[in-house]
């Protein structure tokens, strides 16, 4: 493998100084460029093109060619594993994603089993390979999975919800199977971001979107506990160098510090929470990474420049930001407008280390 | 007025000791309940029975022949503001509320006016009035609003919305369009709020939605301050009586300090923060109002108990509980949850002060 380029963005996982604070973008590869769009058309479907190696290497690398991007992160769905679990996944038009066959019954739950990664998730792993050949050591490779808890809102709910009633019911009713589906899905997220990190993933990213519909001690039982035994389980150093995990709750403020004790090396952080508090409470234990209102990139281009100022600010000096969203981009953004946020984030971020230093 | 003969709701708000922990539900009138749709059948629509004063009473008191509650709460919806604006209020079937004219050009955000309570909203002060009387002193009655901010949300978007684009992008291209909205809003809740406390209304709420789309400094400049400006302008005493104001932002768990110092008397609280630290956080500032995750209820018997007593645990001793869940009751709860819920609370509340004298 070749060297890396450009690893910025892991020397800030690892809160090491850097010239300038490292940036990319969650759902960087989507439908707010042209180009996505191209593709996906050409391809079919989004899963079309997330299980297509060469598909999902395509889209993987078009942010980057736009974009001076500090990382790349593979083109898939958080939802790969229960897909392969056999629920099938699927898209309805103008709506999140789906499944056929949700968890309703005991015996569908009990007959759960963690797929083996070399089997139905094989095309993953086949794209891992290829984006990394295709990268060049450009930038590292980011592989990601939902968490455990929030493949089991999906996998209860068939979908997405606005009150969660088929989980919560489940999880005051029959906790039992609930810690069941769980503990399947902690041991089935392992062992598939483990293949990723065998495949050539760098960095690995726990997307927990729905933790933060959880009270303070659901969330410790029934998210955090899980998300601590998929990082424990994690292969945490790969081609000689330490494989980062990133830790994301959306709605998760209220437990940064339980997050931090989690074992993961950095969290993500949404935009509801003040990056300098977040900072403050979390301490050196881990990175940050976060946190802009995607609603920003809505404004005008000196709004958006100075609200990236402002949560640059927020951080304050000191290694171990990484620059992102607090969610993921909406699809009614103008490319231009991530351009001046990437040159306003590295160009911002250059002259307040130059700044201290001097 | 007849002399009230329950006034646990407001001693607990204003932090004095009670036998047991006041209870209501947020939408404690509604659709989980078969005479509540009964009379909806009858009135034709959810916004007929909520403009006409005998429905309106009709469904308010319903909840409290089914269950020992401690407050009744005026039937109506955060949204009459601005649809007495002339924004054209309409429900969707199995959406939520919707306007027909949203705020999309200057002209029509300049001519914004705030409306008279004595006109448009007459509907409202007439059913408080007949609420009160029907009442006759069993439980004091609450009046409420959306925040300004809220209220401004569904304008501008015209309705719900997963990511606020329209909102999102006044806010960071012409705040001061969202700012003209937001100090309109504030004068026509505080007037809208002083008028059903002068036609009966014995607390008032505030309930801001939506203000857990922002980002900190946004929740400050956008939400707060223009909620604080109403509570500012509260009628604060009425028939020789503190009249109480609680103050709800939904996803506002990183906020509570902020907001106590708001002016309110109190503090809803969702299920996502824990209680008790909750109360460590705002001190002796405010009660708090809360926060029984709304699942719960789609459990069984021993599990909402057991929910229940853990709500009353985490705040722990000492006054200045009013228990409530802590987002509104889903259409899809049992009415027996709710007895059990309610029966759980005084029993083991009354429990808990009586262990606590011994």
């Amino acid at each position: 493998m070749q060297p890396l380029a450009n690893d910025t963005f892991l020397r800030a996982l690892a809160r090491q100084p850097t010239d300038y604070t490292p940036l990319w973008l969650m759902r960087q590869a989507g439908r707010y460029l042209p180009e996505y769009n191209a593709s996906r058309k050409k391809a079919g479907s989004f899963l079309a093109l997330a299980k297509n190696p060469a598909f999902a290497t395509e889209v993987t690398l078009q942010p980057l060619d736009r974009f001076p991007l500090d990382a790349a992160i593979l083109f898939s769905d958080i939802l790969t594993v229960p897909d392969a679990m056999g629920l099938g996944l699927y898209f309805a038009e103008g709506e999140g994603p789906r499944f056929e066959r949700p968890l309703r019954d005991e015996t569908s739950i009990r007959a759960l089993a963690a797929p083996d990664p070399g089997g139905e998730l094989r095309y993953v792993t086949d794209a891992v390979r290829e984006i990394r050949k295709a990268l060049a050591g450009r930038v590292p490779l980011i592989g990601f999975s939902g968490s455990p808890y929030t493949l089991a809102c999906y996998m209860i709910e068939g979908g997405g919800s606005d009150d969660f009633r088929a989980l919560k019911s489940m999880l005051y009713s029959r906790p039992d199977l609930l810690h069941h589906i769980l503990e399947v899905n902690a041991r089935a997220v392992a062992s598939y971001l483990n293949a990723q990190i065998e495949a050539g993933a760098q960095a690995v990213m726990i997307f927990d979107t729905w933790g933060g519909n959880l009270t303070t001690s659901g969330y410790e039982t029934f998210s955090l506990a899980y998300s601590r035994r998929v990082i424990a389980g994690l292969v945490r150093e790969h081609e000689g160098r330490r494989v980062p995990c990133i830790l994301f709750t959306k709605g998760g403020g209220h437990w940064l510090e339980a997050m931090a004790a989690s074992g993961c090396d950095a969290l993500g952080i949404d935009w509801s929470t003040d990056l300098g508090k977040a900072r403050t409470r979390v301490g050196a234990q881990v990175a940050l990474q976060g946190n802009l209102d995607p609603g920003v990139l809505f404004a005008p281009e000196q709004a958006i420049r100075s609200e990236v100022r402002r949560v640059l600010d927020a951080f304050g000096p000191g290694p171990g930001h990484v620059f992102n969203l607090g969610h993921g981009i909406s699809q009614f953004t103008a490319p231009e407008s991530v351009a001046v946020l990437a040159n306003e984030v590295h160009t911002y971020s250059t002259k307040l280390r130059q700044t201290r230093a001097a």
